[in-house]
């Protein structure tokens, strides 16, 4: 069952429904100013951090769900009543619904009794407000009294202490209003620089700045008080919960319309302007601000700005197949959220609540690899800011904060795959630009500039890492975990609520990882191409060595009869063998060691996969693992923490299932990597929406596995390195374009009947218009740039120029 | 405008319609399983710790306000009509609405169309649970068919998380349901050994655990789905919300009743006896707490026992005097605050969280002088806690930890009154019991053992620890803060967000307290009674002495022209004097320094209180000062940071008005004393109910102050140290019955017009029967025991007899 559908022309998904399985949201801004939005109006803004510059009040997991954001209530005078613009909070059923999530902005119509309501929410670029702009129109046939009233409740900045401080924030709440515009104020007497405003370019009828005011003191936003009376107070709001509330009151005649646009702002004023008289804030900024967004072609103008900027971050990969679904995953939406996961990291989405964690070592270099084309020089800076917080031992902090940039203390380390991660974002940054100059860039060492040193020595203290921490059987030690943070090997915690990760550490240097073994020998070639690109051939072999070492070992120590073991635990005894009672086959290493290319050689690599299809496939994806834990084990963590079929216990973890995808692609099974890539994809399981639950436009982090009571269920959609390892295994490997030093790499691994593909990818400047068909029958696969054939699968670029590439598979 | 009425006889505040000003709220539980009520149902309940074990789900500042709770919904199967028994969360007009907030339990009567309903809120004594009876009578003529839906929400046990970390929280719930129980076990298959349940004492027609199944994925609890449709589905909830709800449908002929008792409850086990079979939870606990209450005869013996106890813990000190409202403060509401506050410290009310704050080492020892009377083992224990978090040199951890009873790190210390709190609680223990033996015991400094010393020695390096911390003019150095946490004279805080008391702090040996130099002396007199009467006179002398000389110090560097100053800041400038622009005079100095002693001899204590009057006075009581900060001052801290009007700047902070209700009592001006007492205490304020706000039976933290837009509104009820000092400001200074080292004081400090007093005090095993009354017209006041004038108005106590006293005043 759907609940919408796609516009691609548009690149929209359009919801048809307000009561989506659950909110079904998009995200607003792409620079400093960001919101969060859901297909009702639900949802809250902030200035670059979710937690301390919170400007609208947000309550996660409430009753009703979604149930505070920008609203709109109309209000038909004669008749008494009212209904929400975005069907949120009064969900009175509506004539006519639509929700556009578009890029960067949604749109919601609505239409009741012969009034449509459209009404357009987005963030203009490199503006720090949000733009609401409202249009009725009467499509009636006779002359219609309205009142509309707007509704947003003030976040006292910090959404940690909103929520908590009681004693304190209700007494401190202030506001000013000027015209039309309400001003948010409070705690800007003392220590803030900063204020909201939230303004509409029209003389208000009437406006409130109270909550109680606006709902009543038991009222509800379904049932406000002062709309159900149709009056505003004018009150200022001294404590409890400031509001922001406009009234304008409306005549149409038939077939009129009227248009407000509103905004809805944030300002810093430097500290010794703060004031433009005793008490009264200085409003030059937000002065400023209102006047250029006074009409509603001020508001077209930042849309048409906002589409160009999408039309350029989209252009360096596009393609045509003839499965559109396929195409508006890879053109629009799997891109889309690449992006939005560069801007928010894991902060802010409708299951991170924006006040917790800081930005992931290891989350950061892979979402990289999913937007580097995009922004790559913004990809440069983070690489930067992550190897800055790299420890001299090569290890890293788990975190660091946002703002600071500063590794976090409280997390730690000893999170033993995170150095290898840096080796895989800076060689995925390197492949598509081709700037090795970044290798000599000077880095700090722990944030501090007296150990800096050239980013080439981050990647060798990475790699040295691994080495430098081998357990009993020459295998990497696990640490506190590896890529599975839930895989706990030497954190015995038997205290409720206690983090998983970060309770007192066993020291142990016997818990080996077979994910990591494998993450190391695929790292270790990306080093070595990085070193041989850099003329170090002696190091390079040396590298290959090492890996080749491991690669032994884990045909050693690694291989069950069937697939790749998993671990070893603090013990020594083996964690994902067919000898455990539970956890007998995990996903992780069977996709990192046949990554790693181990087994290619004996088929078994091809046993682990089949291996792998047969335990942990299911329709809805691959679990991580099975059986899932029924019980709770001290010596594994929090991976046997979850209700089995749910999270790392036995739910499909959606971002590793592309490893798997990469696995097959590597060994030309293009047919079943393709069919697990579907599996998946949001847009692929439009269909099941009413099981699936979430976006079907974006990735969720999880879907319930088999053992779960909602198998097929998506969990946490938006924030996931899900969104970046898919994109890079459908367009890097299943499609096959894929950015190699010297130049691109042409190596589709593709099911037979997918037919011919087009695909335009705009590399180093060079613009490669590339068709990919199938082979004619008996025919070997072959490679033709601009009409003439090539035996070399890796196209150098040329900048300014078109290449035309033809290849068969 | 009142919305309710006292009813003494039952000891209960009777709330006549559900609309009031705020959620007027209630505490069940006296020992370790708590619940909070508001007087529609709403509240949470938790053991022991509010944010570690909490049961069930609850929203604070939500919209709407107080919309979640233990509630019952009934519907009429004929009209399909439903309602609410406490009002919300249906919040349909009822017929009758009636609330009963009493000691420890919680009454709510309603009628909706011939319906008639009675809900009662109770924690038996020694149980781990909440009962809630459920008693509904048809009082029409016809037949009526009725289905009752029960609904609470689990919470996830820890507070903190449960609003915070959704990524985990919505994959994790799990219940069970067996008959018509239904057990709460989230996390219970890992580390946790306890659940929750929630059982009626009848077969349920049907039940759901389910949050969106009962609401629907949208709806509200106002409009709940199941509800709407009248059915619940079974549902088992797999992730989610966990919720309970049980419907059970009802026949009821005309006149008939149904009487329903459900167990809300929690149970742990032990971690070896955790299943019964795999997967399913032992449920040997709760099977047996629902036996001991299946009954309604049970339930009544439970509430019996409650009764008595609250008789047993009222009983030391009754009065009867011409003025109900005085005597429902003295004999019920105060005392219930003041026990209340006992067991909740500062941590679960409507405007503490449950998430945040420790022990406060000067809060507990201010608390305790409420409480000692009614559970003095108690106290003791409390004492001998609070005293072993103490540091080597005297100083103190400002807050401790409930759970682990060890200083909190994160606050730290430098709160430089801290230690002399210790003094007064010690005093007022050994006043109350004549347990002197408690100096002998040995108390740990700073929780190891082995730094253990006789309290006695605690007390001394309390008093010490002033005299080593001396500023300039030789009174105290203020460290952080004084009494008022926002006074921070050497923390200059420039970073919104950060807290004002724990910013680095100054190191400054400069800020001086006024407020400190008067506890001081004050303290000092405890101490030197102590030592005197351990029969140690020269050590009182020494002591004696040090108090004089601070006195002198005062007379010098302590007074402004008509009233005391407040403090000396970092750079040595005043503050509180009238060469200030905004602060001119505070409370606390005028407060402490004049019940200090100083400035009787010579008049200034009179000026200085007539100054307070005049400055500070309002009819809804004294502000804190005057005028307040208009901007904020990075050398004073928080208390500038607030709104003029609000909290510790210019509101009226009910905590120190009974300071000079003291101090007035001991100039002699009882006329005064009771004024100030009658403005602020809530059973004289409830014909302002619509303007205070908060309960009429309890204290609230503030009132807002003179330049605050709602001057007059009460905020942050219950958990105040305003409930000990209004107590002891009544009882021992103005009714003036004192417990004293060698035996009751009685000294009155009454106005003129107060008339015959009776008062019933226990004190050590002796009942005293005082009857304080106006002395004949000319004559002086006299004592009169068992007939025999005395001429010492310290009455010993004769254990296990009965002391008749006639005092007249």
């Amino acid at each position: 069952m759907k609940y919408g559908y796609f516009d691609d022309s548009q690149r929209e998904y359009v919801i048809t429904r307000p009561d989506t399985p659950k909110p079904w949201i998009n995200y607003l801004g792409v620079d400093s100013f960001f919101g969060i939005i859901s297909n009702t109006g639900g949802g809250y803004c902030f200035y670059r951090d979710a937690k301390l510059r919170r400007l609208t009040r947000y309550r996660y997991n409430n009753i009703p769900l979604d149930s505070n954001g920008r609203y709109f209530y109309i209000k038909d005078q004669a008749s008494g009543e009212y209904w929400s613009a975005t069907w949120q909070p009064v969900r009175k059923e509506l004539d006519k619904y639509e929700c556009r999530h578009g890029l960067g902005y949604t749109k919601i119509a609505a239409s009741y009794s012969s009034i449509e309501t459209e009404v357009l929410y987005t963030v203009p670029k490199g503006e720090t407000l949000e733009l609401h702009q409202v249009k009725i129109t009467n499509s009636g046939n006779t002359v219609r009294q309205l009142s509309l009233f707007s509704f947003v409740e003030f976040c006292l900045w910090d959404a940690s202490e909103d929520d908590r401080n009681f004693q304190r924030n209700l007494n401190i709440g202030e506001v000013e209003v000027e015209g039309s515009t309400i001003y948010h104020k409070t705690e800007y007497r003392e220590r803030r620089n900063h204020y909201a405003y939230y303004h509409v370019n029209e003389a208000a009828t009437a406006y409130t700045t109270d909550r109680f005011a606006f709902t009543g003191t038991y009222g509800s936003l379904e049932k406000p008080e002062a709309v159900e009376t149709g009056e505003l107070d004018k009150q200022i709001a001294s404590g409890w919960s400031p509001v922001a509330s406009h009234q304008i009151d409306v005549t149409l005649e038939p077939g009129e319309s009227k248009t407000l646009v509103f905004v809805l702002g944030y300002a810093e004023n430097e500290p010794e302007k703060k004031w433009q008289s005793p008490g009264i804030i200085n409003k030059e900024v937000a002065h400023s601000s209102i006047k250029r967004f006074s009409t509603p072609e001020s508001v077209e103008q930042a849309m048409a700005e906002i589409q160009s900027e999408w039309n350029k971050l989209l252009a360096p990969y596009l393609i045509k197949s003839g499965d559109e679904r396929l195409d508006r995953m890879v053109n629009i939406w799997n891109p889309y959220q690449c992006m939005v996961t560069f801007n928010m990291s894991r902060s802010a989405s409708y299951y991170e609540s924006g006040v917790g964690r800081g930005m992931g070592f290891r989350d950061s270099n892979q979402d990289l690899l999913g937007f580097v084309h995009q922004v790559p020089e913004r990809a440069r800076e983070r690489i930067i800011d992550i190897a800055s917080t790299q420890l001299l031992d090569g290890g890293a902090y788990h975190q660091y904060q946002p703002l600071t940039k500063r590794g976090n203390a409280d997390i730690g380390g000893n999170f033993n795959d995170d150095p290898l991660w840096l080796i895989l974002g800076v060689g995925g940054y390197i492949r598509e630009t081709g700037d090795i100059e970044i290798l000599d860039e000077k880095v700090d060492f722990e944030n501090e500039s007296s150990l800096a040193a050239p980013l080439l020595d981050h990647l060798d203290r990475s790699f040295t890492f691994t080495l430098n921490n081998l357990g009993p059987h020459g295998l990497p030690l696990i640490g506190r975990a590896d890529w599975n943070d839930c895989l706990n090997l030497n954190c015995f915690s038997s205290e409720p609520g206690e983090s998983f990760q970060t309770t007192a550490n066993q020291e142990g240097r016997t818990a080996e990882s077979l994910m990591i073994a494998g993450l190391f020998v695929y790292a270790a070639k990306e080093y070595a191409e990085i070193l041989r690109t850099l003329g170090k051939e002696d190091k390079a072999e040396s590298v290959d060595a090492a890996a080749a070492k491991m690669v032994e070992t884990i045909d050693v120590h690694g291989r069950e009869p069937e697939w790749f073991l998993r671990a070893y635990d603090y013990f020594g005894n083996k964690v994902g063998s067919p000898e455990c009672e539970d956890g007998k086959i995990y996903i992780e290493s069977q996709g990192w060691c046949v990554m790693a290319g181990c087994g290619h050689q004996d088929g078994f690599a091809r046993k682990a996969l089949d291996a792998t299809e047969k335990h942990l496939g299911t329709a809805h994806g691959l679990v991580l693992q099975h059986p899932p834990y029924a019980d709770y084990h001290l010596n594994l963590g929090e991976v046997s923490s979850y209700p089995p079929g749910y999270k790392e216990n036995g739910g499909i973890f959606c971002h590793n299932n592309p490893w798997i995808m990469i696995a097959e692609a590597m060994l030309g099974n293009g047919e079943k990597a393709y069919d697990y890539y579907k599996r998946i994809a949001p847009a692929f399981r439009e269909d099941v929406s009413e099981v699936h639950g979430q976006e079907p436009y974006v990735y969720a982090q999880m879907i319930a596995g088999k053992a779960a009571a909602r198998h097929g269920e998506a969990k946490n959609s938006w924030l996931t390195g899900t969104a970046a390892w898919n994109y890079v295994a459908i367009t890097q490997h299943i499609l096959g374009i894929r950015p190699g030093y010297e130049g691109l790499i042409i190596d589709p691994s593709l099911p037979a009947d997918m037919g011919k593909v087009q695909i335009e990818r705009v590399f180093r400047g060079c613009t490669y218009k590339i068709t990919l068909q199938p082979a004619a029958s008996g025919a070997s696969p072959s490679i033709i740039v601009d009409g003439e054939v090539t035996h070399s699968n890796v196209i150098t670029p040329q900048p300014e120029k078109t290449l035309s590439v033809l290849a068969t598979y």
